[in-house]
Parts: structure tokens; C-alpha cells; sequence
């Protein structure tokens, strides 16, 4: 493989709740050695859910790393027992907004920060949101507030810098994109 | 602040090279605590730097995080010495392509992973490119091949997988909506 960078020695420094540090010795292509520190992480999912109003819901949480509160779309981490992303997706939405999705459809899957970090995160797109009579409850230390927006305002929040993170970026700029298109069919 | 958790003890674990990883003891809002694991990182750039033809430079490079090379936009971490994050850019840009550029313009900066760690990336789009005679070297232990592609071409290494990392994506859909409300213009 192009590049590749093949491991001499692995050791994990620290093994997490959520993540863990590994740091590995490396052989490069010219035969030098260097280090290499990896946060290994379980994958995540991330949700694009829309009304019936064509509205998208986020929530807005506290983030101990930003020491501030943001407004992000629903997302959670996979647990070993899922079966699958999609079973992870469906539950983190249900845990979240406390809805059921009749569409439920994968955008993309991508890395949030491939220098150091194997964290993955499959996006997907949420429809046809039936309310559950009793939803499943969060993580219980989870401190949300639920946010139902417009494009206008979710665009507004993005240029107030109180959406500000990678995959809720992603979702907007999807989100952009599907209204040009139709826009555009339109003329 | 909403929903603020109050540190309460905080412990480096590991003081990295490029990152270090420290567990806080938090109140919750709700008076109870718990723990949370902090990624460190000094923030970073990245550069959508387009051509006078109208294509964007990528760069391949293996990831050991991920055990794979993949194509992304030029990036690199913010050094102390650097007096702002435009400076980083400038210089990353040069020591991966070799260009200078004669615009360079933040589009946005954004978190990439805000669950667990501060990471932070300043994402600018350069234009009127100009070869450097002799360009300053990157990282010694860095090796990547420069990839310049079209709108499609790019699109295609997205839809293989090629394209897979979150700061390479936002780039992407930002081209994608240039030309789709270049296009809307001309119609």
C-alpha cells in the first residue's frame, strides 16, 4: 500500500471509557522510524432528521473539550451490541428527540480526524419522524435541549458560530445543496 | 452557561507529541459528577487551494489511524510559533504543494470532533497560485503525493471512498454549492 507504515511496537497508554491512547512505532517508506499517537475509538452515528415541515432537528449540549454549549444534529456513539450503525442511528434519534423514523437513509460515512483518530461516523438522513409514546431514555450524564429549525436559522446559527463542529457542518452543506438542486429543477 | 459541567480535578495521562490526553471530574448539572476524556490539540489548518484551470489540489498520505492512504485537502497543525492560524495555512500550502497564493480567504473554522477533544481547524480556500522556486520542506517524517483533480474527478474519489475524511467533505460540498449557484446564475 502506498505509503504504508508498518507497525513495529503498539502500546496502550491509557484504556478509556469512551476512547483510548495508543501510541505506535512506525517503520517509514525510507526505512526511518517515528511515532505515531492514535485515539481509537468505538464509531459513531450522526442524524439528519427533518419534519414533515421540512424542518431539521438539533439538540444543544454542554462540551467539556469546548467548555461551551453548541447546537448540533443528534449523534451517539456504537455500542458493541448493535448490530449495526443504522440499529445505532435509530436508537440515538429515539434517545434524543424521542421519535421513530419511517426513511431512514445512510449519506455518508467518514472520518472526523484521520491525523490522529480512527473515530468513523455514518451520517444519516431522517424522515417520516412518528413520536414515540415512551421513548427510550439517554445516557443519564446527558444534558440536552432539543432545537427544531428552519434552513434560515440553522444557517443563521451556523454564521453565530453556535453550530461549529464537523458532521452538523456536513449536515447543513447537504442540507444547502438539496434545496439548490430542487431550486434549480424548479425554474 | 447551559447545561455547564464545572470541573472539579482534572489529570494530564499523556503529554504527546502532537496531542495529550487529560480525564476532568465534572459536576453535572443536576449535582451529580462524571468523568470525561479529553483529546488536547493545538488546532490545525486546512486549505482548499484551486488552480487557474479551475481544479483543487489534494494530497495523498498514508493514515496510520486508519491503516490506509487516502486523498485530502493540504492541512497541518498550528505550531506555538505561528502568529496566526493564516500563517500556518500559508506555510502548510507551501510545504505541500509548493505554491504561494496571491488570495487566501477563511471560510470557516470548526471543530471536528467535539465529544472528545478541542481540535480545531481553520479552513481556508486559496486562488492565484504561484510557484515557489524553491519551496521550505515539510515534516521529515511526512510523505505524500499531490493530486490535482476537477469538480468530477473529485466526486468520483468521494464516491470510491478515496475522499473519506470530514474537512476533505465540507471542502467538497463547498465546491459542489459554488457551482451549483454559479450555475443558477448563469441560467
Amino acid at each position: 500500500m502506498k505509503f504504508e507504515e508498518e507497525t513495529i511496537s503498539s502500546k496502550t497508554i491509557y484504556d478509556g471509557r469512551l476512547i483510548d491512547y495508543v501510541v505506535k512505532q512506525v517503520r517509514l517508506p525510507n526505512g526511518e522510524t517515528a511515532s505515531r499517537e492514535i485515539v481509537e475509538h468505538p464509531g459513531a452515528v450522526a442524524i439528519m432528521p427533518f419534519t414533515s415541515e421540512g424542518k431539521m432537528i438539533f439538540v444543544e449540549q454542554f462540551r467539556k473539550p469546548l467548555e461551551k454549549a453548541i447546537l448540533e444534529i443528534p449523534a451517539g456513539k456504537i455500542d458493541l451490541t448493535d448490530s449495526d450503525p443504522r440499529e445505532t442511528g435509530i436508537r440515538e434519534l429515539e434517545e434524543e428527540t424521542g421519535f421513530y423514523p419511517e426513511k431512514f437513509e445512510l449519506i455518508t460515512p467518514f472520518y472526523t480526524t484521520p491525523g490522529f483518530s480512527n473515530e468513523y461516523i455514518y451520517l444519516y438522513r431522517a424522515e417520516g419522524l412518528k413520536k414515540i409514546a415512551k421513548p427510550r431514555a439517554g445516557d443519564e450524564d446527558e444534558f440536552i435541549e432539543i432545537k427544531t429549525l428552519t434552513f434560515e436559522e440553522a444557517w443563521a446559527a451556523f454564521e453565530e458560530k453556535r453550530i461549529i463542529d464537523g458532521k452538523t457542518i456536513i449536515a447543513l452543506l447537504y442540507w444547502k445543496i438539496e434545496r439548490l438542486s430542487l431550486n434549480k429543477k424548479e425554474d
